[in-house]
């Protein structure tokens, strides 16, 4: 079996929840189906099992070093993503006339999954590159496109994003960085960043960092706010590198996990001239910025996801074939013993691991396919309705997997015991890399705030309205099947739950006492969503099995995966959801001397 | 403040809770009085502060190596334990006879936990070796006891528990060790032991290992296991170390946390004879070796208690230090920052470390008060109960810290943000180490299943009648305070729907679908038994307030943290115990291709 990936289970989410097939048949997908699809898929799978997989633990002890001023990463890094980049990978998700295969991003997102799942750190140089990138495709000038558009698509240049500073990370609206105009449609930057994933490396040529700045006269808060595309070294009329550009390293950050990537503290114009171009307008960096930040965040649930998936597959495994005691009541020491995927409690941490991470899978890949149908849509309204959907969807689908899939990367350690617990295994590495996830692009508790306080109200609540009606959809098939509707009706009774919380907590005035609790909201939502995308797995399998398939085990496992979120998990969004629509202001009120009483 | 320990809380604890002052004038403790106890609180503060915490960070980065068949440990180690040896620190809860300072255990136990919240792996070597020791003395010949107890208590030599073998982990009916009699009272040891933590070590001039293996004529299953005193160096008679005894290092393994400690897999006897003294009689070694498990678990429980306590200062002072953003619709970005303990979500965040933590250590001193009232008890009947008690309890003490102040520890690291994830703070050092307690001295599934499976039903049930009586003397006397009723009654009726579930359960003849869902139940009844621990202490809180005290911080924070404790967490306990009392089937009844299909 794969450790990586479950191809199955993709080919399932592609081509039997979310219709793969009608993308393919459109014409700006003309150039694929079913065929090339796989084929791309086996192409990165056998790489990532090949060459990304065997150096993960590796990449992890040694962990690039601050040398002179530079970064130094192992070699075998700089090997994997040459052969990535040799490939042709990096393009899965541009458009032909941009140089990129132009594949539906519900198939460029599994390509991307499979390499996260495989070595996260190694991919993660190439991750926020492609979403500078399209950030840049919509956002910036015909010639900053001209000029620095081809090699971050061939992967040749690479991206970061710069947003935070040492004394500003959630708060933007507080950042100091300058970009002092130069007369010339230049800028010089001057401040420091912080946080900066692969902000300095020596694999790629160049390196392009889309950096948020102040102008000298901006506005305070975020209406000040401009972005910049600042490159290592400046590039001359002809495309050929130019002057340094000084953006100097100023220290590595020694992560719990993720190691493998750079993340770095960088400083603009200390030492010389620091040139950046303005992407977009003067004072709409926010904006702009978002334009990528939202892709990332999507991309950060897929990369929790994924770590979730390799945990899982490789607890399974383990659990498969580690002989470890006997049945409660059936003691003989005499018997052999059982595989530990026998006990009651080991399939309970497999089960819900896997009720986590295929339910993300199928977020993500539902979040992918709205992206496709967006370049699809045939009226703005269309447009509008599926842009809505994803908008109110992302901090779920950045946050949900992030919280969920650590805790099944929990529950996989725990099915190896003390194996599990050593770094001999991956599991621990995988529970390291994934803890980073709900802390950045925006933290679990900002997404919260996110949601509650502005995502549910988009469009006057027809947002909300969009998503009821995606439920009702599912749910209208599933009641057809007696043995779903109790699923059903949980469900119903959850989802108005939900509209009846942000009802009431519409009606407050006070916005702290509003948001007091957004966390738990975001956890409910997430709860509600991902039984929703359980709910609609169960019909078609159930659809699956009357048809008679002979893949009884995969869909009997679907649908018991879906038994096991309504009734382990979904129950638990009753109380969190009282405690927010009842506004319980405990935390909200506590003083800060009451913590330990001095 | 201090990162390691809130005195104030102790103290609480020691006096307002469980009525230290009334041990103290037992004959028993009279060289005891409140001064004493706290000059070796004072003490242990100090030389934890000063001496294991700084080095806490250095020991995790260079854990211990195995060079030449050797475990070699950094310097810096042998210098901390020297100065915890020499201030005759591992006597605490020992008796006078036998050297010790005999101080009550709910004393000696805050001793304990102030190392392990500075430097848990430090004292990791001592840890085990007190409950050694403690066992040694109960068990043990007057031969054996006149051997080595007089250098384990003093801390010169350390002792080990080697139970697991690589093949047989949770399942210790299944080991292979052999220990074959010599003839003259000792016995040939024979096979390879795992995990084995402080197995080999080169801090102290003898290492004691308490092991498990079967004679060769032993029944097989756990009624023929023996416990076996194992020597790293043989004792002469005049107490003088002899030659080495073939307990030989084949290796170390390589931790997530913990890593101070070293973690062994060691041979016996393949290099040559390994003599061995049976400790009791034969077959009947896991009965002894649950004199000293019993207390490594209730130790294990505090050792994560102290993690997620570290974790909890810590953060609490960096949220009261930090500058983050301003309140949710006050955005005014010329007005200063907040620190973020302002902000809803870190509260909490604080919130829930405070009540896990908090709460944890009051269980944790409740049943250290226990082991002290049964030297006290004046009866057998007396003693009797309160051991049914502890009985009850200790899988909740070693394993509800175990998960949720792990939790805590995730907590603390959001907290911090990207700094959190970085080895430059220590939270992540803290959240790694923490994350080995719910799988060592019996891993999370297994408490469930010693607890819904065992502990529930001893004498009859009358165990479980004593703990609803202590619920029962909390409630009658907070049921006088209006401000406290409200959680009465969630008490009680929590309570109650404990004690319909174990009947329900108990009426299902099948054994594994009874206990299918023990988990579920073991996280329930820790939820309750936190509750009932957070009435009582909001219970003094309130007298307190009331008769004027001047420590309106403190004390009104205990009652904020037991509010948050029946607001946010005891409403989840309904839920799981209906799954329970249910029967819920999903997770017994999925087959092991159903998982992924294949």
């Amino acid at each position: 079996m794969s450790f990586i990936v479950n191809r199955r289970d993709v080919d399932f989410l592609m081509y039997e929840i979310l219709n793969l097939d009608e993308l393919l048949a459109s014409e700006r997908y003309q150039d694929h189906d079913r065929e090339t699809v796989a084929a791309v898929l086996d192409l990165a799978q056998q790489m990532a099992e090949d060459e990304f997989l065997p150096c993960a633990a590796e990449l992890d002890e040694h962990e690039p070093v601050f040398e002179d001023g530079q970064a130094k990463t192992p070699p075998i890094l700089k090997k994997i993503l040459k052969s990535f980049v040799d490939a042709g990978l990096p393009t899965a998700s541009f458009d032909t006339d941009l140089g990129g295969m132009q594949l539906p991003a519900l198939v460029s997102n599994f390509v991307q999954g499979i390499f996260q799942a495989a070595n996260a750190p190694a991919l993660g140089y190439h991750f926020l590159t492609a979403s500078n990138a399209h950030m840049l495709h919509a956002c910036g000038s015909e010639s900053l496109q001209a000029q620095f558009l081809a090699p971050m698509i061939e992967g040749r240049w690479l991206g970061t994003m710069c947003l935070s500073e040492p004394h500003a990370g959630s708060s933007l609206a507080d950042i100091r960085t300058v970009a002092t105009p130069k007369g010339d449609g230049l800028y010089h930057l001057s401040g420091t960043k912080m946080w900066i994933s692969g902000g300095e490396q020596d694999i790629s040529d160049n390196i392009v960092h889309m950096v948020l700045a102040r102008t000298p006269d901006a506005p305070a808060g975020v209406r000040g706010i401009s972005l910049f595309l600042v490159p290592k070294y400046r590039v001359n009329a002809d495309g050929s590198l130019g002057d340094f550009n000084n953006v100097v390293l100023a220290g590595l950050n020694h992560k719990m996990g993720q190691r493998g990537t750079t993340n770095t503290l960088l400083n603009f114009g200390e030492s010389g001239d620091c040139l950046g171009y303005l992407v977009g307008t003067e004072n709409e960096g926010l904006k702009n910025m978002f334009h990528m930040m939202n892709e990332a965040r999507i991309g950060v649930g897929m990369l929790a996801t994924m770590s979730g998936l390799a945990g899982y597959l490789y607890s399974l495994d383990y659990a498969r074939n580690r002989p470890q005691g006997r049945h409660p009541g059936d003691k003989d020491p005499n018997e052999p013993m059982l595989p530990i995927i026998e006990h009651a409690d080991i399939k309970r941490l497999l089960l819900d691991q896997k009720a986590s991470v295929e339910g993300s899978l199928a977020l993500l890949s539902y979040c992918a396919a709205l992206v496709d149908k967006q370049k699809l849509a045939s009226s703005d309204e269309e447009k509008g309705r599926l842009t809505l959907l994803l908008e109110l969807l992302t901090p779920i689908a950045k946050s949900w997997p992030s919280e969920f899939t650590l805790e099944a990367n929990k529950h996989a350690m725990q099915i190896l015991g003390g194996y599990g617990y050593t770094r001999e295994y991956p599991l621990e590495r995988l529970y390291r890399d994934n803890r980073l996830n709900p802390i950045h692009e925006g933290t679990h508790g900002i997404h919260g705030i996110d949601l509650l306080g502005r995502k549910v109200n988009l469009a006057q609540g027809a947002t909300l309205a969009l998503f009821k009606a995606e439920i009702d959809r599912v749910v209208g098939r599933a009641q057809e099947h007696q043995d779903l509707a109790t699923h059903c009706n949980a469900l119903l009774e959850a989802c108005a739950q939900i509209l009846a919380t942000v009802e009431l907590v519409n009606a407050e005035p006070n916005t702290r006492k509003r948001l007091a609790n957004a966390t738990l909201f975001l956890d409910a939502f997430g709860h509600v969503v991902i039984a929703w995308l359980w709910l609609w797995q169960a019909l078609v399998a159930t659809e699956a099995l009357a048809k008679g398939s002979d893949e009884e085990a995969f869909y009997s496992g679907k649908l018991a995966a879906c038994r096991y979120f309504f009734n382990y998990q979904l129950p638990k969004v009753r109380e969190q959801l009282t405690l927010v629509s009842e506004l319980d202001t405990t935390a909200l009120e506590i003083a800060p001397e009451q913590f330990i009483g001095s």
